[in-house]
């Protein structure tokens, strides 16, 4: 089954409000199996709305309307669908008695006469109560297409498609869809393709699709099948298979796990408590650390050691070695991350030092040189790395990979 | 002059992002005074993409496609875009360079080969040079329509689109658009609305947009004209009367200036130093501070002190508070203020403590209750929240008070 969303209205065009309804359909459609391939937005306008609505009954099998279904003159909605699918507009008893139970005991005198707008649907249509508005949901059915047309509010339109849209599509949709996240980090999404390329190219079912994020990739293996079961055979030899070949770079397989969680849960499995000193990332290492729930047993104190004489009262960075080798050295790396761990007492310490940028530069350290040391079982091991971008692409990516080295010092140290 | 938004990617039809650049761009469109009459999602299929071009040149002037442009296989809207438009596709010696720059020194022993691809564009396409990623924008012009082609990730499509596109479009506008910000902290949407909502609902030339933000409200004056200075004089008196209106809560009229920027910008002009002593917020609040270029001239250290014993030890926080009080407390976060100041010997200390949960809440201190304590000339000022929302959200909003209560103390003290 092929499915389409079309979101109507004015908000959307002009960019007062994000489309967050079509990430839930797509979301739902997706676990359903149902395929998407397109998704449009258009305003409240009768000729614009007509095209973009015939031209999704003619490519899909079902089109699901979000928005438009208001008491107001400019929501055409329903009226557009039912010109075009032919059906007659008559008022439906059971939604305008809800209408007056909706009003009843409420702050108006009266029932403002536009409301009465909402009691009319297609004659044929299934009606869908909204328990948290006052407009219907409606399913309009004729010559093997399918309208469902929902109203634009999200906690409207979620408890309506959740418990009467879902039930219906589930019913008609034979197959199920199935995927699986794999995570990655510490190179790029070209490398991690390249390294998978005939594991891509010769896909079908499961589908292997990788997305660049900033500082990492993601590998995401879809199935479809009969039943959930069946779906999750066809992805377990794939997902396996992608797991061996990237080995250490893989950081997690949950959906919702983050570096920073990943780095927490194995700080947490070898009982090991860590501390941070920063210099270019200004606390965003800590910071990140600190937004995973129960980080607190394993994290106890950060440092941000933005000027040299912070490094040296903190960290007892030494005097000689900013002077010899500078702020931004490797040298300096290293004397922060053993400084924090005998400061506190911990068992690890990644240290960060680099030039953010826009100013600070130099040939011999260009803007984007960031030195990370991670202390791990009293050894120290330093990397030296060269970003790209403005600050903030730069601090990013420092933070990533600053994170995901203590992930690999963790596993070479202790696994 | 009409434009359209396609955003390219598999990731939006199955829902596992939200397309947070076509709300952008929609805003940027809006700002401008182009019409945008229909949005689109296609997936990265051939025909399917194709088809959607097509349609949108033949209805629009200028349509803007995201996403589909890096390195592999899948990625086909710089081909389609070139094939539909009758573009060649050439190598840009330019781009190629750029892309041999962007891996030197970097983690990568070598290349891979499938980034060549994006040194590939359609002959006589404008380039638009990227400094967050490698694949470059591109502006392709023919028989009076143009497509505008743009990467995916926001981080790269934001500055690209602010620095290269937005300036292009507005000279091709015959009707300039003016937009004049007011950024307001410390005060919610509803609110700013009600001490406005006469100017509001008399709106014509210029009009008036509120905008909710976390911890913050955006208003956008906007006034259309001929000329620039028309539509300057226009807004004058508007903006003159809202600022008058909102007083302190107006933290910058600039449309770049964040508040940690503004922040900065008042230690810098009362050449202060602070230092930053978090509990909650995680270092949050200094990496914040220390991502506006130049805060080493007012930022010298903070302190994460997750502990109790690392507020005993960094921030000299008594034993007998910690136990009388906890370390969510008014007193706590008063000790941890001047503790802060007398480590560093700062001007200035801004100290956090509070529960972002899930766990650690109680009846007495629930989840999302946070203390924030400014110390300034002798003088602490401790303020009490109660945060709504989970941890991440939580957080965002301490810090974003935190700023503010910063910015506020400076203003209170020094004006």
């Amino acid at each position: 089954m092929t499915a389409e969303l079309i979101a109507v209205g004015t908000e959307l065009l002009l960019g007062n409000i994000v489309n967050t309804n079509a990430q839930y359909l797509a979301q739902q459609c997706a676990n359903l199996g149902i395929s998407i391939y397109y998704q449009t937005v258009v305003g409240d306008n009768h000729d614009r709305m007509t095209e973009t609505v015939k031209t999704a009954l003619d490519r899909s099998d079902v089109v699901i309307l979000t928005g438009g279904l208001g008491p107001t003159e400019d929501d055409l909605t329903k009226e557009v669908c039912a010109e075009i699918m032919g059906f007659e507009l008559v008022e439906d008893p059971h939604t305008r008695e809800r209408i007056e139970e909706y009003f009843r005991g409420g702050i108006y005198k009266e029932i403002p006469s536009n409301n009465w707008k909402q009691a009319i649907v297609p004659d044929g249509a299934t009606v869908l109560d909204n328990d948290n508005g006052m407009a219907p949901g409606l399913i309009m059915e004729k010559n093997g297409k399918t309208a469902i047309l929902l109203p634009g509010p999200p906690n409207e339109l979620v408890p309506l498609f959740k418990n009467q849209v879902y039930p219906w599509l589930k019913e008609r949709q034979p197959e199920v869809l199935r995927s699986q996240m794999i995570k990655v980090c510490g190179t790029g999404e070209s490398q991690v393709e390249s390294k998978l390329i005939d594991l891509i190219d010769g896909q079908t079912n499961p589908t292997i699709a990788t997305y660049a994020k900033t500082g990492e990739v993601h590998i995401r293996v879809t199935a479809k099948a009969p039943t959930e079961e069946e779906a999750k055979k066809l992805m377990k030899p794939v997902v396996k298979e992608i797991k061996n070949r990237l080995g250490d770079l893989v950081y997690s397989t949950k959906e919702d796990e983050t570096l920073e969680m990943a780095v927490v849960r194995l700080l947490n499995k070898y009982e090991l408590t860590v501390t941070t000193a920063e210099s270019c990332t200004g606390g965003l290492v800590a910071g990140r650390l600190v937004n995973v729930p129960g980080a607190s047993e394993v994290f106890n104190q950060g440092f941000v050691t933005y000027s040299n004489k912070a490094k040296r009262k903190y960290l007892d960075v030494s005097k000689s070695t900013l002077k010899k080798y500078g702020a931004v050295s490797p040298q300096t790396a290293r004397e922060m991350a053993t400084g924090g761990v005998f400061a506190t007492d911990s068992d690890a310490c990644v240290a960060v030092t680099g030039i953010a940028g826009p100013d600070g530069g130099s040939e011999e350290k260009p803007v984007g040189l960031v030195y990370i040391a991670t202390y791990m079982k009293d050894k120290v091991n330093v990397e030296k790395y060269q970003f790209k971008g403005n600050r903030e692409k730069v601090r990013e990516q420092a933070v990533m990979r600053a994170l995901d080295l203590l992930r690999r010092s963790i596993l070479d140290n202790y696994r």
